[in-house]
C-alpha cells in the first residue's frame, strides 16, 4: 500500500461566493463550473490514480459530513474528520497529521484546498509525485508556486531563493509574502521569483508534528493528548473538548514563514521549505472573478453558468449565475455579478465583488422592513375592527 | 335608481409591465402600487358612490371572469361582459351599450380603462360628474383631457378649439392628434390648448348606438342581431360568434376623430365631442416608467415595490418590483428597471422599456439552450452505457 495521503480541507463557508454558496451548502460542494461534478470531487479527482480512497482524507465540520459522503462514496467514513469549529489552517491540518501518522507513521501527505480549479491535470499530478519524490523521508516541505500572470493583490506570494537554486526544478523559498498591495504586486512580478500561494503543500506526517511541535508547542500538546482516543469511539468527544482551544492561526504563520529562509532541524533531520515553480493553469475559483476568468465565455464576454435560459442584450463581460428557479432577461449590463440562489438575487458591479461578504451580512441582518411595516398595518387594521 | 353607469375595460393583458404582468394574470388585477389593492379595485373605487356596483359594468375576457368576482365581489355576475377575443375598443365599448341600452335607455356611461392612476380622487369625481351633467340627454360626448405635465410621446393628444370656448370649463375638442414625435410634442405642450387622452369617454347608451350606427354600420347590424339574446342564456354563444367579425377598431378611429371639428347629427340631435380640461394627478401606469414617476422614492431616487427585503448599494433612480420569492442585493445600478415574478426576472435599462414585450416574447420562444444541451448530454450518457 502507498504510504502517500491526500488531504482536502473541505471546511469552508464560501462567503465570497455568495450567494450561490450559502453556509449550509458551500461551494466546495456545489458545481461551480457547470460540469457535472462539485468542486470537492474535482479536487479528488485531480489528484487521481495516485491517492487510494481509504488514503483520501476530508476535514470538514459535522453538518456537511452527509455531503461528503454522498460525494465521495468510495472515502472510508472514518477518513472524514470533523472540526467542531474553524481554527484556521494550522489546528487542522495538525489534526489529520496525528491522525494519519498513528496508523501510517512513514505516510506523506499532499494537503490542499477543496475549491481550486487546474486545467493541465496531468501536469499537476506530475508536480504532485516530484514534490512526493522530494520530501519523502526527509523533514523538508515542498509547496507548489503558481505561476504569476498578473499582478493579483488577492493572494500571498512565495518568493524563492533566485540566486542558488535558478537551475533546479525545486528551489529553496526565502520568504512568504503576505497578500500585497497594487505596486507591490507589480514589483513581484516583474521580478521573476515569485508565485502564488495555492496552500498546496506536500510533507511527511512526521514533519507535520515535529514542526507543530516545535513552533507551537501549546498546539502539540493538544494532539498529543488526543493520541490515545484516536481511531476509538471517544476521539470526536474528546477532540471536540480539546480543538476549541486551539489558537486560531493558518500553517502559513504557524510554520512556513518561520522555517522560509531559516532551515531548522526537525525530527533530527534538516529541515526547509523550498517551491515547486507551477504552470498548469490554476485559479482558486475564490471569488465570481476568479471564476470568470476560468469558464467560457460568448462574444460579449458573457459567462453563463446554470440550468436555466439567459437572455443576455446589449450586455458585456457579465458573469451569470442561475440556480433553476428563474430565467432571465438581461439588458443593458456591463461588467456585472448576477447570481441568484435560494430566495436571494445579487446583482453587483465584478470590481465590487470584495464587498459580497458585506452585502450578504447586511442583508442577513436586516430587519425586512416591507414585512415589518406590512405587519403594522394589519395589527393597525385590527385594532380598529 | 341613478342612470349612471361606469363601464371598466379590463381585457388587457399588460404585455409592457412584463414580467409582474403575464397573460394569466394581468397588471389589472395586481396590487401594482403595493397599497394593498388591485388597479380594478382602485378604479372602481375611484369612481365612487355615483355609480352602485349594479351599475357597474366590467368587460374582460373569460378567462378573467374569477379574477374580477373575486376582486369586485359586489358586481354582479350578469354585470361582467366576456369578449371572445381582443377586438380593440370600439367593439368592447358598443357590446356593452348595446346591453346596458336594451335594459336602461337613458343609461349615460362613463367609459374607462382599469389601469389608471389618480392622485386627487375628489377632484377626479367632481369632473366625471360635471361631464355626465352635460351630455346627459344630449348627443355629445365629453372627454377628458389630462393637463400635459411633459412633452410625452406616448400618448394621444386631444386639442382644444380654443379660440371658440376659452374661458368654458368644457370645450368643443378641435382634434385628436395621434402620439406625436418628440418635436412636435413640444409644440402641443407650448400651445397650451392640447391635452393628453386618456380615454375616459362620458356619453349616453344611446349616443354610443347612435355614433356605431353612423359611422360603423357592419359593427352595428352584429349588436343589433345580438339585441334579441341579451340577458338570455343564449347571449355568450351568439357574442361568441359575431363578435370575432367586428372590425379591430379604437373607439378613437371609430367614432371620437371622425366626430371632432365635425359636428353631426346623431340619434335626431346635433353632437359633437368636447373635452373637460382636468388636472387632478393623473397616469396610465402602462409602463414601468409611469409607476415609478408616481410611487415614492428614497434619497437615492430607488422606487421598491413588493413583499422583499431590496438593498440598494451605489445605485440610483432604479425601479424594483419583488415578488415574494427573492431578497435581493442591488450594487452599482442606475436608471434599471428590476423586476421578478414567476420564475422570471428582468434587468432592462429604464430608458428600454418600451423593448419590453419584444424580450419577452424572444425569451418565450427561446428553446432554453442550456435545457436542450443537457438534455443532449444524458442521452449521449445513456447510449455509451
Amino acid at each position: 500500500m502507498s504510504s502517500n495521503h491526500l488531504v482536502i480541507m473541505a471546511g469552508g463557508i464560501g462567503s465570497r461566493f455568495w450567494p450561490m454558496s450559502r453556509p449550509e451548502n458551500p461551494k466546495q460542494f456545489i458545481d461551480v463550473l457547470g460540469v457535472g461534478k462539485t468542486l470537492l470531487q474535482l479536487t479528488a479527482e485531480r489528484f487521481g490514480n495516485d491517492f487510494a480512497p481509504e488514503n483520501t482524507w476530508v476535514v470538514t465540520s459535522a453538518a456537511y459530513l452527509p455531503k461528503v459522503q454522498e460525494q465521495l462514496p468510495k472515502v472510508p467514513k472514518e477518513n472524514i474528520l470533523l472540526e467542531p469549529c474553524m481554527r484556521n489552517t494550522a489546528p487542522c491540518i495538525s489534526y489529520v497529521a496525528w491522525k494519519i501518522f498513528a496508523r501510517y507513521p512513514d505516510a506523506t501527505l499532499a494537503v490542499t484546498a477543496a475549491d481550486h480549479f487546474v486545467l493541465d491535470v496531468k501536469e499537476f499530478q506530475r508536480c504532485i509525485r516530484e514534490g512526493i519524490r522530494f520530501v519523502k523521508g526527509t523533514s523538508n516541505i515542498v509547496t507548489l508556486g503558481m505561476k504569476v500572470t498578473r499582478p493579483d493583490t488577492g493572494y500571498g506570494y512565495i518568493q524563492d531563493n533566485a540566486l542558488v537554486d535558478g537551475e533546479q526544478e525545486i528551489r529553496h523559498v526565502s520568504a512568504f509574502r503576505e497578500k500585497p498591495d497594487l505596486d507591490t504586486a507589480k514589483l513581484y512580478m516583474a521580478a521573476g521569483n515569485f508565485y502564488w500561494n495555492a496552500g498546496i503543500f506536500i510533507w511527511d506526517a512526521k514533519t507535520v508534528i515535529a514542526a507543530i511541535r516545535r513552533f507551537e508547542p501549546d498546539m502539540a500538546m493538544i494532539f498529543d493528548n488526543l493520541t490515545g482516543c484516536l481511531y476509538t469511539e471517544d476521539e470526536q468527544t474528546v477532540l471536540n473538548g480539546n480543538f476549541p482551544l486551539c489558537r486560531k492561526i493558518s500553517i502559513d504563520y504557524a510554520v512556513m514563514e518561520r522555517l522560509a529562509g531559516h532551515p531548522t532541524e526537525l525530527d533530527g533531520k534538516q529541515a526547509a521549505v523550498y517551491v515547486l515553480p507551477s504552470d498548469f493553469g490554476w485559479s482558486d475559483l475564490g471569488t465570481w472573478g476568479s471564476l470568470y476568468d476560468r469558464i467560457p465565455k460568448d462574444d460579449n464576454g458573457n459567462a453563463k453558468i446554470g440550468p436555466n435560459t439567459v437572455m443576455m442584450i446589449d450586455s458585456k463581460n457579465c458573469m451569470v449565475r442561475t440556480s433553476g428557479e428563474f430565467n432571465m432577461v438581461l439588458q443593458g449590463l456591463e461588467d456585472y455579478i448576477i447570481a441568484d440562489n435560494q430566495g436571494i438575487l445579487l446583482i453587483c458591479k465584478k470590481n465590487q465583488e470584495q464587498r459580497i461578504k458585506e452585502f450578504s451580512d447586511s442583508l442577513h441582518h436586516c430587519d425586512t422592513p416591507d414585512q415589518i411595516k406590512r405587519e403594522a398595518v394589519v395589527a393597525q387594521a385590527k385594532k380598529k375592527n
